[in-house]
């Protein structure tokens, strides 16, 4: 038996859970709408920076008593930023639940020293030169500022070098103030929850946190077509084995139902085993990967392309590609193929929804988002809905030309 | 309620279940004694080939009915060579035992044609060549090549360019047929598992393997201590924007029961959060990563060192780094530590127990190692046992000298 239940506190934080009485443990999450687009120039990293700083201590807890903390209550807590969220979570066993939240919404308060700002920011610059020693090299970075210029979702979430040593710690706490609102967060929770419990406490929890009206108008909205399209832009990695290639498509958003339509299309083209790049260019030996999934942000939405093989190779595969994406724009899918994938999909989907700690990240990014609730039957029928006229119509409106192209270590 | 069974089929195909009647999914593998340390110089490599083979289709299905059916059945299906092992898993609903173990059963008879061995052979040198751009760019590989020599343990699990390239499919099939007999491999299973069934079709759909005497004796057993220790064999990766260190020191290997004192013991020294390491240097940002861990294997262990850092601070990170080591060998570690670690630690265990999928490797990999089943309270209890005074007879057989290095991006 799964339950969906959420309300919104008064000051503004909702919260929303999805209850699975039987379930092994419960799962909790603070999903702030806080990312790498909202971020202007001078701010460039600092949602991501700002992560980080929240596990430096609260007004409770030393940074040494949170790490301590968070091994006693066990399970994989952690954080992330994107470039729209940033995230916080957590699973336990239900016995812990009054502590984690506890623990959990403590941190939402950070203290932001300077001392520890500038101790962390050596941890970001180094955490920046750690990217840049990996493939694809910067590849995907680049490819989002050619789609959408420097700002809004062409930033970097980690910011880079100059943003990070320029930024002070006042910049921070003002950010701060402005984002982690509670009117700009949603509390999620998923698996063996006592939801009761959970509203009572948050409610006193935060019944400090001020609560001002927050403005999330996107400050630089996706352009509707790439600014420029230099190819002078690529990545330069002259000493590295293989060639790396980043590309984008069109795609629907995440506000449009065509999203769950183009993830299936995407899965057909490109996934990483069965796809039809992988008997074209993987199972024949031809490249190392070559792959499609789409991303989705609140007004743009993208498929990508990442394909990595032998240097001289990469003209060759580009073209075998080509050849994959027209067949496609050409032909539509088969019915065969689609209810493949609709099979592999919902199988997948089915036994992730196994831990709570999988389910939270869709009920928490789903209740941010869209303010909506999506359970697991009602996901699935949304696969099933999904025909071949339905791609056919897909492929008209979102046509398979490639938009942006960043080539790495060539 | 855990049940453990376990049983031997005729033709030596042991097989170990941990029955768990209510988890929501099954988890199933064929654990394999066939891995790099197994291999001749000629098949250096051949283990994870073999893995990769294995997929390519049986007498019954092409490999893209195997991918078909794999995708059908949901849930991460896989597999992976190690120095000692080679394991090929899924975690399915326990509606689909039955389908699950015939194809896995069936992937264990794969037909190894030429033609798919040089069109994989493709993909395994790019495979290696994807390596070769990833940090720490060799160092793991060079460093057991330095402390157990060119063969067995030091052996590279995905081979050299060279030996990839001069292998043939008759290697192949002769090594398959050596390693891959039913009394060198584990049938193990977790979660909501019907075992009479198991056995019944495991001893139908084996019942045609052919069965003859396995010797694993160990073709080169691993030297007592290193061989040589060259500094000139540090690997040259110069454009990289951080530098590599990889160390080991002296451990207990797999049949040694102070193992589990030296997992702790290791966790103190230099888990990713909250150990000695990462307050001297992770938290001040002195280092991007200072880890440590164990490997066990039948008749070594070892602890790994691994640090990456800024180039200028590799020489004062390393002696921060002896520091913290010395502290230890000195002093011991404290009540309180030890007592955090185990807490840490068992709440892990217990919190992945939740998963048949993550029970599927302890139950399987000790079945096949040691013939032994560890429970999860049986595993806590283990943990909880060990005493700062263990800690100290540890120091005192293990003492923490480094005894090999290899650096890598300098």
């Amino acid at each position: 038996m799964v339950e969906f239940q959420q309300t919104t506190l008064d000051n503004g934080l909702r919260i929303a859970a999805e209850i699975v009485p039987d379930a092994y443990t419960a799962a909790f999450g603070y999903f702030v709408r806080s990312g790498a687009r909202d971020e202007t120039d001078p701010e460039s990293g600092l949602s991501h920076f700002l992560e980080h700083m929240v596990f430096k201590g609260t007004a409770n807890r030393t940074a040494a008593e949170v790490n301590r903390e968070l091994d006693e209550l066990g399970g994989q807590s952690n954080a992330y930023t994107s470039e729209e969220q940033t995230v916080y979570y957590g699973t336990v066993l239900p016995k812990y639940q009054q502590r984690k939240l506890e623990l959990l919404t403590d941190l939402m308060r950070p203290t932001l020293l300077d001392a520890d700002f500038q101790t962390e920011r050596l941890v970001i610059l180094e955490e920046i030169a750690k990217y840049e020693d990996q493939p694809p090299f910067g590849a995907f970075e680049r490819s989002m500022e050619r789609r959408y210029g420097t700002a809004g979702l062409g930033r970097r979430v980690l910011g880079t070098k100059e943003s990070i040593e320029a930024m002070t710690p006042e910049a921070m706490r003002a950010y701060f103030e402005q984002r982690y609102q509670p009117g700009n967060m949603v509390l999620a929770a998923a698996g063996n929850v006592d939801f009761d419990a959970l509203v009572k406490q948050a409610t006193e929890l935060t019944a400090s946190w001020p609560s001002q009206p927050v403005s999330n108008d996107l400050l630089y909205p996706a352009p509707a077509s790439p600014p420029t399209a230099a190819a002078e832009d690529d990545v330069d990695a002259a000493e590295t084995s293989l060639a790396y290639v980043v590309r984008h498509y069109h795609g629907p958003n995440a506000l449009d139902p065509d999203r769950i339509a183009m993830r299936l299309l995407s899965t057909i083209i490109g996934d990483d085993g069965g796809s039809r790049l992988f008997w074209e260019l993987i199972d024949t030996g031809r490249a190392e990967a070559a792959a499609t999934w789409t991303q989705e942000f609140l007004d743009s939405g993208l498929m990508f392309l990442y394909l990595s093989c032998a240097r001289e190779d990469v003209t060759a595969n580009l073209r075998l590609i080509d050849g994959v994406f027209e067949r496609v724009q050409q032909e539509g899918v088969t019915e065969d193929e689609l209810q493949q994938v609709i099979n592999k999909t919902t199988a997948a989907a089915i036994m992730q929804s196994e831990r709570p700690g999988s389910r939270l990240f869709s009920v928490g990014s789903n209740w941010l988002t869209r303010s909506e609730y999506v359970g697991l039957d009602e996901m699935i029928d949304r696969y099933k809905s999904v025909s071949t006229q339905t791609i056919a119509r897909l492929l008209e409106k979102y046509d398979l030309q490639t938009i942006t192209e960043v080539h790495a270590g060539e």
